[in-house]
């Protein structure tokens, strides 16, 4: 594998081009935008930059770094360019909507997911060293082509990632209670203060709220866009989640409600001890 | 007011007398242990300390940092030692339960709540300046002594705290939102995903987590028995908050389920937008 093609030169994909422009890779950067191109020239993120698909031709790695409701039209508007040989991955944050119909468009088709992020997106925050130690995720099914599943390992690898092989859906049940799952827990935590109908109280909630208060509602606080599309394509395993969370808070409710002190302790101690194997 | 008597040196009780001392107050520093009296000694936490109640008898002020569990029946040992000036304030996370019952045994009573605190506990951790800038509640009622308050004012702008004052329902609601609700969220959520029943999955979901998930199941592995008590002596406001919450959980879920996108980016922007009121 020579030459590296990253398709969307956000965070994700300016990082990987960063790290892979040091390792010896010729990497080529696509992108819609033509200030992109020219940013990502400047930034060493690539070796040629432009806005046409057919500069996968030259690719023996095509990486698919778009926002995850883009990932299959562009695989789709791809296909006619690439090389025979050529492996393509993505690095959308669920697999099972992507995965089959993936490689359904191109046999050479192997999903991924590098769980690296920043508070803030875009090419500006990209930087060298990025997925270092963090998990890399691929999601082979029993179709998946042994070399095209070796090329990127290669990647993860080469991206010094942690590497976690599984099944798309596996992945997906995953994410939805370590990713996903917190997303709505944490902001349906905001949406429910904000119902207090005494202003006094609202008040002087907002005023008292500290690092407990502001920990718990941070991922509810994120960018909309990202946690309406978790659930979109994460719909199944989400509802799942959501379905087992809300039968424990209820348990639990009805522990207060019943003033059951010592199985309420047991219950938190049950959760202190369980938390330590998540860190 | 020139002596200061707490009566409990952990973090909090230990923390006021290193800020009391350098203020210039005689300090007498009350506890339970003999050891916790010459660490308290060396650590120059009170001038004098002893574990015998009746060391409150010069005390122009009387500064309760027990557990909440055993403040009621802290000031009921106390009286009969105090003098009739004296102003007594407690710490507790809660004031419902307490400021009411404790007002009959003391009309000099004012209930309080220095909202800092540290991940651990006890003489140890303590530190100067603990309060500064953090929030100091008091709920004075109608039959509140306007005297007694202003010495806890006093003690609070001390402290260098930012003073609150609202009726002791008003505090126990607030806080509910915003320490107590958190909680019993946080520990739902690391307790659901040990629902996963596919060991593989729960492997994974272990491995993957990262800062989203840790900062939201943060509170939810303190420690089991102050979580306990923030139910038990708050449980009327963490019901309410309990229903609410699982109302808007409720909602967000029939939005994934009904697969309606728009509605759902819409919630989480509101979300978003709501949250830095709280910081």
């Amino acid at each position: 594998m020579k030459t590296i093609a990253i398709i969307g030169l956000g965070l994700i994909g300016g990082s990987m081009g960063l790290d892979l422009v040091q390792r010896g890779y010729r990497v080529i950067g696509i992108t819609r935008r033509t200030i992109t191109c020219q940013q990502a020239l400047e930034r060493r993120v690539a070796h040629i930059a432009g806005t046409d698909l057919s500069m996968v031709e030259t690719a023996d790695l095509v990486i698919i770094c778009t926002p995850i409701s883009h990932i299959l039209n562009t695989l789709e508007a791809v296909t006619p360019f690439l090389m025979p040989h050529a492996v393509v991955t993505d690095v959308g944050s669920v697999k099972s909507a992507i995965v089959s119909a993936a490689t359904e468009l191109w046999p050479g088709f192997v999903g991924g997911h590098p769980m690296a992020g920043k508070a803030t997106a875009g090419l500006e925050v990209a930087e060298t060293g990025l997925f270092v130690d963090c998990p890399y995720v691929l999601t082979p099914t029993a179709t998946t082509d042994p070399q095209a599943l070796a090329t990127v390992r290669t990647l993860a690898q080469d991206l010094h990632s942690q590497l976690y092989e599984c099944a798309p859906q596996e992945h997906d049940r995953a994410v939805a209670w370590i990713s996903h799952l917190p997303v709505m827990v944490s902001s349906s935590l905001i949406r429910a203060c904000e119902q207090e109908a005494d202003d006094r109280v609202l008040a002087l909630a907002r005023s008292l709220a500290s690092s407990g208060f502001r920990d718990t509602s941070r991922v509810g606080g994120g960018v909309p866009e990202l946690g309406m599309l978790m659930a979109r394509y994460n719909q199944t395993a989400l509802l799942q989640s959501l379905a087992l969370y809300q039968q424990q808070l209820l348990e639990l409710t009805e522990l207060i409600e019943a003033a059951d002190w010592s199985a309420l302790e047991n219950w938190l101690l049950q959760t202190q001890q369980a938390r330590p194997a998540y860190l």
